[in-house]
């Protein structure tokens, strides 16, 4: 069962990547020019503090990162040690990796430029691979895992670029691009690595404990409450502080709503922690590419209950048939948390902006929808833009995350089958949502467990 | 025992409440100026800053409210996933209610102005009815705590206006229409749902396990560690800093007491749990009101000495006694928690008030004490004020906790009575501080206790 | 085995030295002049809120010191409540105690001045009992840890003005005045108290449970998010931007390394929570003397991997063999993540002071290596130095870690001795590694026991 042989290849290689990014570092990073000393004759002090002023909602964010995505997936009874081990590996293996991919397409004279900006766009980063865990969650191997986000977050790079830069979508709040691309590339691999369809039920382990649910529930609570540093760390000013209430806005609606329609719609009335834990951080998801928009407080609240239903019916009804017909296990049930509410964003990105006027947005249009300026439509001051309409636009928006979506899949598609059929070793169904296969697990749990064993066959 | 159609009911009210909410958002919330675009030919870029300097305090306290209070809740040891989900239910509701009650008290042109102040307003109007919640913790269900939060919080903000724009106390930290005002509340309200005098023993559940009594002490350190910014987060410049060191000292203050006085009082003098979960955190309660004064290290350590002190000998002695001769549970505490050391932080702040000088205070006079502001008394070259003396002021700080006291206390009579006897289901002894009426748990756990009461039955 | 009496008479000594410091407190500290009101007349308003700009990173240092570490500890199966309790106590006593030992070395006039900036200090040397007392985890009375960490404070408030003012070493994230100091003032502590020949086998309760390694996993993930502010909170601009860039790599670095060695050394290569716990970990503090310099990303990633590697090794072979041969029990394995990783960090700062130029460090040099200002060797504009040359600075460097190695060694003999041998009682081997002498532990979590003993019985 443990073969150490191809476990030691797996973590060599890990350790050979981690030094291949020491040596990228030494080649091309250098820190920016406001992170180096000013020249002694230097006169404008303090522009460096500016600079410094995100790092507050830069530490909320590595509170979601680290502690908000490991611990959210610690409801599992028998996997604990690697929802929050695995999610510290795989975060520290992929902001390095971020910083230089998106460095990469971003440089400057053949160099990189480090500064805070940089390591906050890599949290960000580390997002998407933890949020394809979540679908794959106790069905891989940990190596199987860090190959893909690897490759997944080269590939996350390359459409952001392209999504912002080449179509000039907005996103502020990274729903398109990280949420939508997160989840439905981690459902592709999972697609991939469905098992057989005689070994389609559920795991035995595949399920809470009272106490792992409420260990998940620390997970929640942070992911909810730092949520708006998520969204509007990109955004500045007035959009900045928008991004903050409508997501918080949109976030109290959603939680309101996954318990009244949880209750509805469960066995005996019963609320289910499951859409606790998730579907109440639905309206973050949903508001994300619209956070920074105009949408009134009405808007973002209309939002999170659009979204607290529609993730809450997903848990009960979509997922459970995605199981059984797709063979399509979901662990976490991303496509509820991250998935459908990313294409709630995104179709909501379309309708705000086929009505964005200049008139409106005044001297942000520029930052929200640059293509727009210059528009012929529109009697602004601002050139330099593609000069689209509002429906352009919001056609944009759509085609944005189409392109997401294609992107997602496919390479969801062949990293799925590359995890598969290439010389990693797949984990068998009785190893599923389980710690000991890779953890020293401590042998006194073992023994009570045994207790209850021997209890068991004694009364029987 | 379980009543589906009295439960879908009761949420199917919370839902209509969601939506009459969007409808008030609707209505009359629109952004803040600051909030908006800047006109394109605006100058005066960067203002919305200054706004937003609050960002780092207001996430604090989220955490306070959100995590704080939920985990705190969690030392029961079946009834985690209300503590936690309860908390995150109410504290969606209450933002929004608290948003729109607040807002209509400081209408301008029929509009309520939202910008980040206003949420950071509702947070802290959400912990007001969390505090009722401890005092009821186990024994209400939900749609019994969700509606009293619905009436708590608008009685609550007309208290606070009455207090802080008619009254003119002072009270930077909100112990007393905050603390005070949730406490008494809430044991009004558990004073009206007291058991039948034969029922009162404690509940089989009404206690900890190992594993519970350390999830709780997430929400204790968590409270602790950002308390400073729940009491300085109205207060602006050298006050506010001054409200982060006293406020800081008197948690240490009252820490160190609270060990201390645990031991010394408890049975072979072994450390309590209850005290250092709840006590440590009296220290901050018992400063609130005054925590932006002059107090110096010395005033804000011996405020925590004499506020950890009440609270573990309330603990030991009072509660137990008013359990047994009152039946008020109050199942977390609150009053030895917010309600006795809210009284201190009080009483404090009339000793202070009474000493204070326009000399001392100089042009923080009028943002601490606007009513002292053109007293004959003192050569102040501020106007506008109603000029009233120290002594003055200082009769009105506890006219202010008075008048506080007599609407928190008739609103929970009101309020529980409406609780107990209106188409409200009460539950019944057995279905006390137990998850499981309301929550899906998990099979296994009842399992493995399904095992350990054969193995009792086997062994007796 | 209870001796109330002993108890007692620890616990009131505690309350004397709160008192002691509430006289102290009134006696000598005053508020910073910026932390008091304005003049009425006064004109330059906002300069009170410079000071407070580093109040989000203290609030990161506040959840590092009671959530961060309280936590950590927490990984014994039996010792939760003393983990989390005991961090409370001791930080709240503590931190007290370093505003006044710290505040006695910088008086002006006879008076302490009180800000934000003594509460950052005082945070900070917090950590360093802390850390001492994960040597001696489980095998001390309360008492003992309390009257060890007044005594070990003094001590480093000593040693580090010794270092930063009087040998003028660089030491930005404290690796050689706090890690350095905390770790082997407790090992020494833990020589002292160490078992006799025959008592020398672990405990039955030194090790974790599942869940207790989870719990656990809580203050690893919060120490990991915040330490970029632990070590940039007292470097300003450029420096402290670059302080949280090489922290926050050096951390990356470190995490992935001690996966792969973890899992390389490991029986059956199965990864080991305490690596994981522990050894990501060990990044923060190899890079921390050295965080503000010009490590660039390579040198912070390369530190990290070093500090990563070493790290778990020392938890595979030196601990194991320091525990057979010195029967130096190092229950949280302090020497492996503060010990050799701040040894680590202090021969980097020899190697990187050995290097520094004014040309590279222009007008930071003043800041970062003020005795080198006004060197002969160096054409700087900066006069007022020692006028030490990179070489000379270089060997300072590891004088001032030789220097903090004995005070704390010396220091910590002195204080084991005293603590062994004064009237202190001393735990009994029984009586290591668990919660139930010294606090009340539920009833019903005993049952659960005595049940499964009783099982046993009736099984053999």
């Amino acid at each position: 069962m443990h073969t150490p042989a191809a476990k030691v290849s797996g973590y060599v290689v890990l350790m050979i990547v981690q030094i291949i990014f020491l040596v990228l570092f030494w080649l091309f990073v250098r820190y920016e020019k406001t992170v180096l000393p000013l020249a002694i004759d230097a006169e404008d002090a303090g522009s460096a503090n500016e600079h410094v002023s995100k790092y507050p909602q830069f530490q909320d964010i590595q509170v979601m990162i680290f502690i908000g995505f490991g611990f959210l997936m610690t409801f599992l009874r028998k996997y604990g040690y690697s929802a929050t081990g695995f999610t510290l590996f795989m975060a520290a293996l992929v902001v390095q990796w971020a910083v230089l991919m998106k460095g990469f397409l971003h440089m400057e004279g053949g160099r990189i430029s480090l500064s805070l900006e940089n390591i906050i766009d890599a949290d960000i980063a580390a997002a998407v691979p933890l949020i394809s865990m979540g679908a794959l969650l106790g069905r891989t191997t940990p190596i199987q895992l860090l190959c893909m986000s690897i490759f997944e977050v080269a590939l996350f790079a390359a459409n952001e670029y392209l999504a912002l830069h080449v179509l000039s979508i907005c996103d502020c709040g990274g729903s398109i691009t990280v949420h939508a691309f997160g989840a439905y590339f981690g459902l592709a691999v999972a697609l991939m690595l469905r098992p057989a369809g005689d070994q389609n039920e559920a795991g035995k382990l595949e399920g809470a404990s009272y106490t792992s649910d409420i260990f998940a529930m620390i997970g929640t609570t942070f992911l909810w409450v730092y949520w708006p540093s998520f969204n509007s760390v990109l955004a500045d000013g007035a959009g900045g502080e928008r991004a903050i209430l409508n997501t918080f806005l949109s976030l109290a609606a959603a939680t309101v709503t996954t318990f009244v329609v949880s209750a509805l719609v469960s066995h005996e009335n019963k609320l289910d922690m499951v859409h606790v834990q998730n579907s109440t951080l639905a309206g973050g998801v949903a508001v994300g590419t619209v956070c920074n928009l105009l949408l009134g407080a009405h808007g973002a609240v209309l939002i999170g209950i659009i979204a607290g239903t529609v993730s809450v019916l997903g848990y009960r009804y979509l997922t459970p048939w995605m199981t059984a017909n797709l063979r399509l296990h979901d662990t976490c049930g991303v496509h509820n948390l991250h998935g459908m509410p990313a294409l709630i964003s995104a179709i909501a990105s379309a309708i705000y902006a086929s009505m964005a006027t200049v008139g409106e947005y005044q001297s942000e249009l520029q930052d929200i929808f640059p293509a727009m300026v210059g528009s012929n439509g529109t009697e602004t001051k601002i050139m330099g833009g593609l000069g689209r309409n509002a429906t352009s636009q919001a056609g944009y928006q759509l085609f944005g995350i189409a392109v997401t979506l294609l992107i997602a899949i496919g390479g969801g598609i062949l990293t799925g089958g590359a995890l598969k059929y290439a010389s990693f070793r797949n984990l068998k169904k009785d190893e599923h949502h389980q710690d000991e296969h890779y953890w020293e697990v401590p042998a006194a749990e073992s023994k009570e467990e045994y207790e209850l064993e021997k209890v068991d066959e004694l009364l029987l």
